[in-house]
């Protein structure tokens, strides 16, 4: 019935049923991580039909806002990524009646859970002959690809298929079996021990998701994975090695500061703690962490129990710090970092920093004055806040913004550091110029208030790529960088010397195709960044 | 925008704006119990338009239904508890869209909120020269009120105004307090040390509430309490002498079973654990006991701690055994008694009884042979099942039924006993005869193969009053049982002795209209049913 209505309403706004069904894909591909399925706005405003009427904007504003982008909307028109057409039809989508998204039950994902490789017929020992602990999982984002990369030898060593626009990869405690999910709620195990990486399993968890960890407390390791989703709003617990669900558990809820109610209360950012059987899910548009216990999962009649921490809203993704203690993450919409204490399961700071921070991971390390720090970037700032993490060693600076670098652009996603390197890295790929786009810096890690070395990228900007990620191998004498280029143009990913930041290689080929994340095993099973 | 949808396509049922809004009044206070805010059934049949059509509904015949009853459905129109254009009404609402039910947010709860005596102005000792501990809550159902009666005099010692339709009276831990919750989510507290019994705090917690209660472990008497809410599937957290909402959390969730998702995922009864700061939550769609830990609520940065247990679905009423360890609960449309270990956390069992079981606290008591059972009755099966409620002294009889008792009448709502009194006790208000409606039976205890003793009560049927509820004194030598009539009709509340089951005395005058549950401070208090 709601479907015929919206349908009904749809036509009223000239479309046909075709177009919406396109509007909707195109929707859910460019829009819905920032505006939300629902439309409701998280990290971007609100666009219901109510709302941009009442905000007086037509048809044709808002395709000039699509065409050019506005505040941190990228340009999707100017950069070619959606056609006037398309804008077109986005500009009439957006004005109709908001579709009802699709549902998506325990059952669904069951009957989409495929074992591909029995744990049976999986190998004891590693049965390849290359040094997999330092292998790297290069996200192919527009190729539904994830290439496995030996870090030693710089070969490709297997192209797998995966879901549409991967978005992380984790990797189990022992480094063997790497876990992706994609943009399409899909997830695989690939397992690094076999001849050559195989992908042993795989389920549609939900229709949307952006995050998966594993189970890594002692006693616990690998048993059960778990996949935090975006729509519908909930998270699902698998088991490790098959991925067969296990639970489905809503985190539908309330705003902890106003009590509205939220269909659209999505889990962003998930880590796995060292302290206890539990995992540390973000709850984004609400503002609550969930401390998740997978202790009792195997028990008859036992509970699966949540510890609702209430923190700022709008989480998103972080890091532990050096103590693997304390998580960090950013509360990105009201320019907060905080903090949670693995240990104790409570909150402890909510730390103001820049305008929409992205830690990524986020880097540490031990500063001379500081002494142990964790750092983030921002996306709509140029700088990088440095935070003190040792309220035991250091507690005058323990949760405090200790500098705030200057960086030489805005639209920075990642920043990492490695022990043995003296740097601290950053990219820029969404920052508003192609020279940004193309440029790293990196600053010295003891001094910070020395100026940083900054470089274009050569070759990137000829291939209109943003220099992405930056992940170090597995004894950190090198870093490595992805050039995120158009689907239909191979790209690159660079290769540089941790100590003197000169280029080694590259990795090429005609397979190298939109690389965004790339993953090494050894840094991602042991959280080292 | 739905809201005009849904509106245009009433109209289209020939229901002008009025009649929809009436239709949702009726709706709310007849059907929304069973059949669910959003008519997906519950206890009741799926009532959405489409299922309705489907099964070939049409309009007339759902007339004939609403006015003839149908399998558990009380014949409203017979009863003449709706009128024919009433019917009509109902008819065609149920065959318009459903409306999208209003929401309640934590900012509406805490507009709703008033202390009418703030806590340093209520007594430090009891004002009162009765003796308090044996005061009987009446709930005046219809009248939206609650009579406070002293057990010893049997006197009206004053009447309270409450919200529609009182469900429970719950008692803090040393009886001071009564705490109300009514079917229109209104919550007060009324102190009974007062010179007079006085509505000292309320809050409009929801738009549809079954139950309350307080915290009650050592150290937290009185600290918090819980209302359970069925619109919107929620628990809203208060602090406990002035009913400030301090936390609200959404049971909107999955049904464990299939994984489907419930917007009506309703909370049924509540008790406060004796073994740790807990309180025992069934959410019944869903098929889940929450346990909800209270003790950190007042730390900051500390979460709120939810347990989820997975049982049957559609749990429902429930009450302690013997020992206050395990609490059992009906899943009444399953047909099943759940058994929840509060010291452990954990469910024990599934114990199939009768239709409908309906035990609202049940009855325990020591039986020669079987040792500590607790006893329900049924809405739909004349039967009253026992179960063992002892694994450790008697494993053999521990979560079975021992005896399933035979009665003279399926619809009853409560059984009944008290360790000084050697009968149990039921009623048959759901009866579907005037007759049994009027009767009460009575059985040994000790003897559950001897036929009971049933006996019409005088008076009854002339007022059409169904006998409902039994609730014994403080020193168990009384109960009581309310004669539940018309508002339009005074009734009256029969005292019997609790040994020769002799009527004593009537509670009689014009404010005894629509009694039903009728509370015994200490009993209730002390968790002795």
């Amino acid at each position: 019935m709601a479907v015929l209505l919206v349908g009904a309403l749809a036509l009223a706004q000239g479309l046909t049923p075709e177009q919406m069904e396109q509007g909707k894909q195109i929707y859910f591909q460019q829009c819905a991580g920032c505006h939300g399925v629902l439309r409701k706005g998280a990290t971007g405003k609100n666009l219901e039909p109510e709302t941009l009427k009442k905000e007086g904007l037509t048809e044709d504003a808002i395709k000039a806002i699509i065409t050019n982008g506005m505040g941190g909307m990228p340009a999707w028109g100017k950069l070619g990524i959606l056609k006037p057409d398309e804008i077109d039809l986005m500009a009439k989508f957006l004005l109709s009646p908001v579709p009802e998204p699709p549902a998506w039950t325990f059952e669904d994902i069951k009957k989409n859970w495929k074992v591909h490789v029995p744990v049976s017929q999986r190998p004891t020992k590693p049965e390849t002959t290359r040094n997999w602990q330092n292998f790297f999982g290069v996200i192919l984002r527009d190729m539904g690809q994830v290439a496995i990369v030996d870090g030693d030898t710089k070969e490709l060593v297997k192209i797998l298929p995966t879901g549409y626009a991967t978005h992380i990869l984790r990797s189990s405690k022992d480094g063997r079996y790497f876990y992706v999910i994609g943009r399409d709620g899909r997830a695989e195990i690939i397992d690094l021990w076999s001849k050559e990486p195989t992908l042993v399993a795989e389920a549609k968890v939900c229709l949307d998701a952006r995050s998966i960890d594993t189970s890594k407390y002692e006693g616990y390791e690998g048993k059960y994975a778990v996949v935090g989703c975006y729509w519908p709003s909930n998270f699902v617990i698998l088991d490790g090695q098959t991925l067969e669900p296990i639970k489905m558990v809503s985190t539908q809820g309330y705003v902890q500061s106003t009590g509205e109610f939220l269909r659209e209360n999505r889990v962003a950012s998930i880590v796995s703690s060292h302290f206890s059987p539990e995992w540390i899910l973000n709850i984004k548009e609400g503002g609550q962490t969930w401390l998740v216990d997978y202790s009792k999962l195997n028990l008859k009649g036992k509970p699966i129990v949540v510890k609702m921490i209430d923190t700022d809203r709008f989480l998103h993704d972080g890091g532990w710090d050096l103590s693997k203690r304390y998580f960090l993450v950013a509360a990105n919409a009201v320019k907060k970092v905080d903090v949670i204490d693995a240990k104790t399961g409570s909150f402890v700071a909510s730390i103001p920093v820049g305008n929409k921070p992205h830690p990524g991971r986020g880097a540490n390390w031990v500063h001379p004055e500081y002494g142990p720090v964790w750092a983030t970037g921002h996306i709509k700032d140029n700088k990088i806040a440095v935070i003190g993490t040792d309220p035991e060693g250091h507690p005058q600076y323990a949760w405090k913004v200790v500098k705030m670098i200057e960086t030489m652009s805005p639209g920075n996603l990642f920043i990492k550091t490695h022990p043995k390197s003296p740097w601290l890295i950053a990219d820029f790929p969404v920052a508003p110029t192609p020279e940004a786009n193309a440029t790293l810096c990196a600053w010295e890690k003891d001094n910070l208030e020395k100026d940083p070395v900054c470089w274009e990228v050569p070759g990137a900007r000829d291939i209109h790529a943003r220099m992405v990620h930056i992940e170090f191998n597995k004894d950190g004498s090198e870093f490595w960088v992805s050039a995120w280029a158009n689907k239909d143009t191979p790209s690159f990913i660079v290769v540089y010397d941790s100590y003197t930041l000169q280029e080694k290689t590259r990795i090429t080929g005609d397979w190298v195709r939109t690389p965004t994340g790339h993953f090494n095993v050894y840094n991602t099973a042991n959280d080292i960044y």
